[in-house]
């Protein structure tokens, strides 16, 4: 486990009801959340709160998931740090694309006319602004149903705290190519896709594996998929009725309430 | 169950592994999320991806929980409604006070510095616009463990999708007052609060009442818990260390993991 993403703190232990009841004083470890801003081509796009590590994965991968870089490449990621030593000088990290991204347009979400949009809109701007995904060879349903549990024998953090979210890329052998674990969902998800991203360069850095996510699917998870040029997204609990029908429209792979044994494929809705 | 709150869709559910392995097609229900966008006075704060239901009550609790009415009362709110008759129209939700709440600053996070702010940054910014709050009849401890509970007894949208978070405030002697459901955690609480809210017209709604939320108990649900004057928070899973921190200066009680007959109890310090 990564330095400063845990804490220790003295707690009062409640077990039991009535005359039964015990109370004692004892330790428990507990995630960190702290503020961090991205900017990109130094612009302020996003502050989220994240658990520290893989900081510029996260910002990185922000960028790609959120359709920020447009056609442009990162060309580097850094801390803001201004030599004052703070700690806080690195809960901001810039992005830079050269200025060839398209000018930034801060996270406040889209209103596109007068009286705001709908789902269905929404999907539209999404198929506009992604293609649909390849067709490719599909993944084995036995693989898919393995994922969570090979996933979470290396979260580390959830065994340390009981409640962080994870998010893993895996092959369509089921291994884990890596795994990110961070207080937010849609974090533990930029971390994999920016990690994939700064290795490889390409714009669909998860060309060919499958995204795995340790909690529901919304359509923002779908979203960070598809962007990402994953084939499959595999999740522990529900989708969403938008986050299936953009799976749908991306040609994306959507398994749902993958546990015990058993799953839901909402996407592709034929298989 | 309100009018579209869940969706009905055909899926293909995969049952066992290997040559034990059943493949059907069936029905399955599905939350709905769509987006609604908040406008405060007229200036556009948020646009947050929400089951439907109860809008009124999440733009208002949201300007309240977010800091963003000042010491400015709720004159009223409308949806946005043109007279298109688009179901668009009804995205977006307008929260007036008649110009008295402060100019809203769209909800990107604050940067106070040319590096970010770190986690105690936060807090300090927290205090100072949050007096911590007034000391109440401590809560019973067996009534705190028997919330999720009841609270799980109610929910008639996670009982239909299987995945949808949940906030309710209770009373001393344990009894739900309201509970709100919504794909989304802050919005599940921001219902609940604004549903007080438009109902009292205090500026600490939830005064004397506990507050319960469904998952996790973020710094963010603190915050909110903190802003409606709630005196308890209860969490079914672990706070995370920052919001320990924060329940500890509002003189919040924050109970986490409260399950299987037993709790933690993560502030005051001391009970």
């Amino acid at each position: 486990m990564g330095r400063g993403r845990s804490e220790r703190v003295i707690v009062t232990k409640v077990d039991g009801l009535g005359p039964e009841r015990s109370v004692s004083r004892g330790p428990d470890r507990l995630v960190v959340e702290e503020p961090m801003s991205i900017q990109l081509d130094g612009t302020l796009v996003a502050t989220t709160m994240r658990t520290p590590g893989s900081d510029f994965e996260l910002a990185a991968g922000f960028c790609l998931t959120e359709g920020m870089l447009g056609d442009a490449a990162v060309s580097g990621v850094r801390y803001c740090a201004d030599g004052s030593a703070l700690a806080s000088e690195f809960n901001v990290v810039t992005v830079e694309t050269g200025g060839r991204a398209p000018e930034p347009t801060p996270r406040l979400g889209n209103v596109s006319s007068s009286c705001g949009w709908c789902g269905s809109e929404q999907l539209d701007e999404l198929v506009a602004r992604l293609s649909p995904l390849p067709a490719s060879e599909p993944f084995d349903l036995d693989v898919l149903q393995t994922v969570p549990d090979t996933v979470r024998d290396g979260q580390d953090l959830f065994a340390a705290t009981g409640a962080v979210h994870a998010a893993a890329a895996f092959d369509r052998d089921g291994r884990i190519v890596l795994l990110r674990e961070d207080v937010g969902r849609h974090n533990a998800v930029d971390k994999v896709v920016g990690s994939l991203l700064l290795a490889s360069g390409a714009d669909a850095p998860g060309a060919g594996l499958g995204l795995f996510v340790s909690g529901r699917a919304s359509v923002e998870m779908v979203q960070k998929a598809w962007a990402g040029g994953f084939a499959a997204l595999v999740a522990v609990s529900a989708p969403t009725a938008l986050a299936v029908q953009a799976a749908r429209r991306a040609n994306l792979l959507l398994a749902g309430f993958v546990r015990g044994g058993a799953m839901n494929v909402y996407a592709p809705e034929r298989i």
